[in-house]
């Protein structure tokens, strides 16, 4: 079981993004928290500079170490003995390479929210950069941090399913069920803006989760898609539903639907994935629960904590069997690995087992080429697409 | 609330179809049982003489009215005063629309169970036949029959849900997981052989119900279909998977999973529809509840039998609220009302309104048109394909 | 798994009570008709001559079979060789006991509704009376014909979940939420009114009911109460909740709860029993499904209809796994096994071993026994009392 | 929603037990690093001097802060100008009245786990203290703490399921199942041994909780209680089951289970509150979920984050609706109001109204009379006895 970090080693993290405002800030916050591995000490919070100040005053960051922008950020920051170790990029999807390049080149590591880029080309340059180091570039696809969704990469990989076959997957949530862009609701105005939300809006925001989810707990590429990108509600400019039939490296079969309109969801982050043997299911709004489902044996329920689940899914929790957990707790369990990848390469050593679950631009990039194929099958009448 | 029917008014019902061996053959005859308003009196149960013989002992069917084939059942009953009312047709797929015919012909109302034909041009060939009456063909869709299946017809009908945008249906069973057909296990030996199976054999067997489903419930047809239709157990003759998206009529977007290998399902047919303010979810496993789940107030669980629900939901039931029932019961409901159509054309009146729930022979004309959109869209490189 | 029984075989039923307008009586018929044993041939369907003939008529029986009263009925009935083989008493409580000596005493089998008795004294003398023979007494507790209520029993037998320490067991319904007694609604009339229900109307009307599941599922007697009944809603004339500590035969101790006020509940029937090593959990509204919940292994979820579930639970289902059944096939089991009881009988043969699963009045004397101590401690201030 | 403070805020704080193995001390480590109300500067952490220091080493404690008892913490604490301004106790039961009181004669608040006292009689006199000031005696009845919880208080104050009738609450934990003190399990060796846990160890350790629930959300006090304390587990020194009846104070019913060895649970904390017109359930396993069950109208579902729930449920919440959280969170709510209850003493002005719900020394007698009414009932053959 994890517990709170030592305070004297914590790590020094500067944000890009974040500002009061913006809930995905405060959820990094918290998750930077939880497990005590960093202290927030720079930053550029917001493009106001009003606004900048006053989240920088709010989160207790020195006055001079609040910037006007990611560029000058990195060469201060970098310049300095106490300067940022690490850097949190959560702006808009837009600002996530060039801010990644700016601190990858000073050598700081970048903690970068997804999806990786707003383009594919855009992704494979990042990573191509990424590769040369010696920084490291993580991604916080936070639902792989969940102990039972890395108990079901755990069940896949030792048979209990037998060879994988079909995975269902969604993430078909429900904020832009009324066009609330229309009314200026910002959070919604900027996704359905194709010029900063990309080609799929609705698969940069949300699909790419379910993609991500579907690779780490299969193992399973994504090798072709046919692909349909909607529009459901009236004057939208972006997409804001997709359905995705998949074919995966092994032959298996699968879809993949995502979600703004999926009206009365909360969320609507589940997966299934179906064996020769049995399947997985597993959703995100009862994380500490896992249907194993044998076919010729009664199904069984998981719950986290319990003593028979797999070390992988015991390194990311906290507190016992029936005590639940939640999103705040998964995402901590990314960030806590990203610590321990950034602390082993400053100490030159190599990082826990563990901390390699953390997903990395090389899962970015994956996910960009799934957006990509998705339009391009949209584009010719729903054919199938390699990916 | 329904009751058991008197016993006096019971039409007389003849089986093509049923033996002993025959699952579904003993579940018509709980559902013609149920509610009272049938007895079994002649059919022909079984090719082979003897098990067609020990069929009618063991149902108290008389020996001059077991016959060796459904032609020669067709005119003798015909001939007899005391002849069968009404038949029900349970035998394999191909013996569907022959069947009819010859019962049709004779002027017996015929209940079938689905799919219709197995090939589009047979069923529309059955269809224009049924137009011209006098006797009635009626399909045994028995999911149909649900209460809160009608429930959530009646509420999408009324506006609850607002205007639907997205079906995503599924029913994905397991029973074809091992390749049992390739060790002598019968019932799957003729649904996975092309030949008696039809273009797709798990379209015919559970797609077809899912489609039914997502019509009778949203009452929209689907328009267009982009699908793939696979065979995931190596070595097996027929499909046993079909994944296909939908567009329906009124612009809506879905999607439909039918498979015979999803497993450690148990039967996996369930329904989601979203519209502009909210959706509905049912799930057959668990048939008394309907969770209503509005955008923008509390999500609501209706169970069968409470007091609000709509008198169709209310004349399909027997028993009290937090009394469970199940697939019989909905079964039963089909007959019932087959038995009010099939009562009220003898008694020249109009049928009862809830009997018209039923479904007919132009709901398994729909079934087949959508097989057929399949088959080609997935021959077709997954192109979207008009249904 | 069961089949609809051939027509030619069927007894002729009796019903005393039962009329159009009783809920519990169209639950009877249903139970009778659903596998074909019984054809309901006589009765005395209500007190008021008009109301008695038209169930009647209703029911198909004819005029001549119709009877004032059970007493002339029962005679009558023994004189005729074509007279009732069995009865089934659902009428009021106060009724139970002496309508079943007078068909005991014609020779004519009882299957009567619980509670067996108004009173202990009057349970036990129906008993001596019972045990003398030659024909049966019956109690139609139909909660233990549930195929994972058998399920539950047979593993607790086996060991499944080590030494029963614990048992939950709750009946709470909700029905008398409101004081509709006082706006003439019969049903809860008399259910409140203690003239006709009874010491202990809440024990007698549900409170038996889950005393008799505890004890079918355990095989274990409750030995000693410590209960509390109380009035909650202002004005009622009876009882209307039940707390009661019990202690068990072998030692556990456990915990029964009977209401008609929990407001909200649609029926409120569930048993949890903890043994040594793990527990069971089965609650009415989803009855398809049983929790085995080791404390030392993955908690499972059994399924009706499953190939690993015991004879006893695979003898009382017809349909498979995944496809619901409900209270009609319950409550069908249990008269089913009446009429393999009865058959038996006639034919000097000893009854199939499946059969011995339905209740007896010796279990109704248990019951009867259970309400009488439960009063008698209530009135000593809660302190332990024999049961 | 809440957010994570402002570092340059945090309250000095210090522990008395949570050493390394404690699992408790890591929850409450977790609770108060959360929101960032906290950080953690001196402590006596263990009895042994060996495992004081590695505690104090791997939580960033300074050396010459690590004391041996609480007496001298007290003291040379309240003596140094930047000494703690809070402390949190969670050693053993026998410990949280004399370390409380060591405290608030220095003036330091306190933070302390329940159950407040080893004994009504111990309890009463630190409330008699506690009262008199100026200092705070606060205590971490963490389940307090869930928004829907609060959310549950909310809705029966308000009056949505009318007057208050039932009350069914468990804490029906498993980790007593085996006798693990028999072989040397510490955890499960202090709570069995009847010096260290006092009359009831069942009671001290889950009952209060269940007690302090059912008080926090219905707003009544228990009056009376029936009880039984029982031994389940063989060669046991303390009881690990216990069965109360209850009356509240409005007159209401009810039932508090409170266990150690609910074989198969995994943690078993639930309350169900029924009222006159309707009910409440809520499941701790599954707390981002509370079900209001009208009598009269459709069941609700109601989950932690929407739009319609009350103040008091907002701000005890950090991320989305769908979005789970968890018991650190919850137990962070209790930690944060107590840090504005602190803040609020030393800043001479009224504590903000939600930090009212953090539960005080008055919560903990309570809690210490209704577990000395249950020893007093049981010894009194289950008779009932004042709360």
């Amino acid at each position: 079981m994890k517990t709170v970090a030592n305070p004297s080693q914590r790590l020094r993290l500067g944000f890009v993004g974040g500002g009061l405002e913006s809930s995905i800030g405060a959820t990094h916050r918290y998750a930077a928290q939880l497990d005590g591995h960093f202290e927030l000490v720079a930053g550029v919070f917001a493009r106001d500079p009003a606004r900048n100040r006053a989240a920088a005053q709010a989160y207790g960051v020195a006055p001079e170490r609040v910037y006007p922008d990611f560029q000058r950020m990195a060469v201060a920051e970098a310049a300095r003995a106490d300067g940022v170790q690490a850097v949190a990029i959560m702006a808009p999807n837009a600002v996530h390479v060039p801010a990644s390049l700016a601190f990858l080149d000073q050598g700081i590591d970048v903690i970068c929210d997804k999806p990786l880029a707003s383009s594919l080309a855009e992704a494979q340059q990042l990573l191509e950069r990424a590769r040369k180091g010696p920084a490291l570039h993580l991604l916080t696809h936070n639902y792989s941090g969940y102990p039972l969704v890395r108990e079901a990469r755990e069940l896949i990989a030792r048979g209990a399913i037998g060879e994988v076959r079909l995975v269902q997957v969604e993430h078909a949530s429900a904020f832009g069920t009324h066009p609330l862009e229309q009314q200026g609701v910002k959070a919604l105005a900027w996704r359905t803006d194709p010029a900063q939300a990309g080609a799929s809006s609705v698969l940069a925001d949300v699909g790419v989760h379910a993609h991500q989810l579907l690779r780490f707990v299969t193992g399973q590429e994504v090798s072709e898609v046919s692909a349909e990108l909607s529009t459901l509600v009236p004057g939208r400019q972006s997409d804001d539903n997709a359905h995705v039939k998949l074919r995966l490296q092994n032959g298996a079969r699968g879809m993949l639907w995502a979600s703004f309109v999926a009206a009365g969801h909360r969320h609507g982050l589940q997966l299934r994935v179906f064996g020769s043997t049995g399947s997985l299911y597993w959703h995100q709004e009862e994380p500490d629960r896992l249907e194993l489902r044998h076919q010729d044996q009664p199904h069984q329920i998981l719950r986290r904590g319990e003593a028979w689940l797999s070390e992988s899914a015991r390194l990311s929790t906290r507190i016992k069997a029936g005590q639940p957990e939640g999103l705040l707790e998964a995402f901590a369990n990314i960030y806590s690995e990203a610590a321990e990848r950034i602390m082993a390469r400053r100490e030159h050593r190599a990082p826990g087992a563990q901390s390699l679950l953390c997903p990395t631009a090389e899962d970015g990039v994956r996910g960009m080429r799934f957006i990509d194929a998705c339009v391009r099958s949209d584009a010719a009448d729903g054919r199938w697409t390699q990916a």
